[in-house]
């Protein structure tokens, strides 16, 4: 057993694995959840992300054991470290909504002691950390930083992979002071075997957040340049097929982002760039934003268009969106485009109804759809493959 | 000796290598250029384009052997296959200037016979092929499609690493007709080892224009996230260096794009879309292109800015762009973005000299510049690394 004692706060789909990890590693760990239910279901044992590959054997072995959980908070007060992995939306606006990380960094400020470390893994608008967490922490511990040391490590999870990732995948940490990255190196250096340290917290925070523009932008080239190809009556996949290799990577095209990360960390940059009045600095990442949610209207326009082949009045044509999850294999409506696009079809007044098999008819009526199997419907689009099929 | 004899027109930077390829696997070339001198020297054994490595033993051991030059395309009429590999352009207005592949086709149909093959290198808006290759081809000959065949297998050369390129690069070929496609095959199989025959020529050209078109909005997308960088006080290097991993490729920030390739590509869909009303259809392309073109605004605000550190009225300040061709160690000027920026300098009415060691001080001053060395300037704009020292 490792000597510190680690606190997760927060055992979702991100802080789970990594709190696994973590026990497997031989550190004694404690989870924040404020779900009692999961708290619960893990010192069970019991997995309750089951679809993580790998992570009902962690449960098993380190649950009610190395690695407990509980709702509350004062339960992590003897920790060293505490690792905040909690989720951070944006609101309408597409401003960032700190109030869950404020509240985790305000209760983990109430309980630390002098020389503790402090980590957070949740993706986050760069500069949040030396301007927010900061502060958050210093007015509820009552110290300043350099009695205790915060560093920034974001998540680079995949849902489903995360324990690989985690085991494999290149990991980053930075401090938002010099003795804090090196504090933050030295911790996550005993259970992540690839850990780079950069020069602060907010390069670390900027890196998260490019790679989920650098996947923004990339799927939004692919949209257009599907749009392009079906124009021009070329097989885009074909052409990706073969335009691909070593110095190209054309994305997949979709019906737009999806989730809670892509879709989400463009408008950090934009929306910061918007406050300095930088309005230019952001204008590609706004244009693939755009383009990637307005990717419903063409799919809309598709579906309407082979609407046209149905003898029926256009109302009476019977249309089943068949997948409405943000990404295929995943039971997650998150900004996801194809619930967007049934709801626009259904706005327009179109006779439009859901098929999903991750969904049981009842939570598609819950969304306030139809629900029946896509073999009623006269044309089915199915979301995943992007596929517009006529049955007649 | 294989059978086939093949003509090769144009032998430029693309042209030139591919026939000396096309002769080292021991075809018989004609090589049609429009410069004698050019053309003397290949047959004399003397590489014209030195720079391109590995070159200069195939020319010295084909040319004026199985590889001939002329400037008279009646000296490839007996050719059983012609490839075309001249340059196209955009004029002012962005739209593709065909007068130079029209006259290389109408010049080639007039020499073919029946059953011979013409493929087209040159990288091309899609539907070139079958739209206006064709007819002139057909106009010219006075035969149709059928009996002659006609295939496009865009160049995909590096200058500097042509020859290992065509070597070891997949290549691809497509046929306006079926059977053109199938005889486009067999032909490139002879000294092309990893080619790829694809549904059509519209779908081959696609192809190429495509991986110009990753190109160029990835670098747009670096341009915009160095902006953002420098605005938040982050090293954007050090961050991509860390963001990059087997599923991100941010690419490096420049001063735009430039050279007769990656800036030109993308108007080939945007122009196509415009024409066809499709305007929404190739919106990130255009803000790309835009971008990348309008990135010397922002590098040439950056240097003013340095220049309020000399003490100095702004007119006397003396600026150096070192560096004006469009890329590191290659003397092109063509859409250099290096060039434009100086040029927008000096129309600012700043006292801006230009250095570059690939140009000597006539040249430069043929350009409209004074030259001198960086060492005389107050601000010097290293171009390539885009680096601002101020001498003082």
């Amino acid at each position: 057993m490792q000597e510190t004692k680690v606190a997760v706060i927060g055992l979702g789909k991100a802080g789970l694995p990594l709190a696994a990890v973590i026990a497997d590693s031989g550190f004694e760990v404690i989870g924040i959840d404020l779900d009692p239910k999961k708290c619960e279901k893990i010192n069970s044992g019991i997995n309750p992300i089951p679809e993580e590959i790998g992570l009902d054997e962690l449960v098993e072995e380190h649950g009610g054991k190395n690695l407990k959980a509980y709702p509350d908070y004062e339960k992590a007060r003897d920790c060293q470290a505490y690792i905040i992995i909690v989720p951070l939306y944006i609101d309408e606006t597409n401003n960032p909504d700190f109030s869950i990380l404020e509240s985790a960094c305000r209760n983990v400020g109430r309980l630390i002691k002098k020389g503790d470390l402090i980590s957070v893994e949740t993706t986050l608008p760069p500069l949040t950390m030396e301007k927010l967490v900061k502060k958050w922490i210093e007015e509820e511990s009552g110290m300043k930083l350099g009695e205790f040391y915060l560093a920034y490590s974001p998540e680079r999870i995949m849902t489903g992979y995360s324990i690989s990732r985690l085991r494999e995948f290149p990991k980053i940490v930075g401090g938002v002071d010099e003795e804090s990255g090196k504090r933050g190196f030295e911790f996550y250096k005993k259970f992540v075997p690839n850990l780079n340290l950069v020069s602060n917290a907010r390069t670390a925070e900027f890196i998260k957040v490019i790679e989920g523009c650098y996947r923004d932008v990339n799927v939004a080239l692919a949209n257009e340049l599907y749009k392009i190809a079906e124009e021009l009556g070329i097989d885009f996949y074909e052409a990706r097929e073969f335009a691909n290799h070593e110095y190209c990577h054309i994305h997949l095209p979709s019906t737009g982002v999806g989730g809670h990360c892509i879709p989400v960390y463009p408008w950090f940059l934009i929306k910061e760039m918007e406050k300095r009045e930088k309005f230019e600095h952001a204008r590609l990442l706004r244009t693939a934003r755009e383009l990637n949610d307005e990717m419903i209207h063409y799919w809309a326009a598709r579906i309407i268009s082979e609407c046209l082949n149905i003898k029926k009045p256009l109302s009476d044509v019977k249309i089943c969106i068949k997948g409405i999850s943000f990404r295929d294999g995943v039971k997650e409506l998150y900004h996801s485009r194809n619930l967007a696009l049934a709801e626009y079809l259904k706005a327009k007044g179109l006779n439009v109804f859901v098929y999903d098999e991750l969904f049981s008819k009842e939570e598609i009526e819950d969304l306030g759809f139809n629900y029946d199997e896509p073999e009623k419907a006269d044309v089915v689009f199915h979301s995943y493959d992007l596929r517009i099929e006529r049955k007649d």
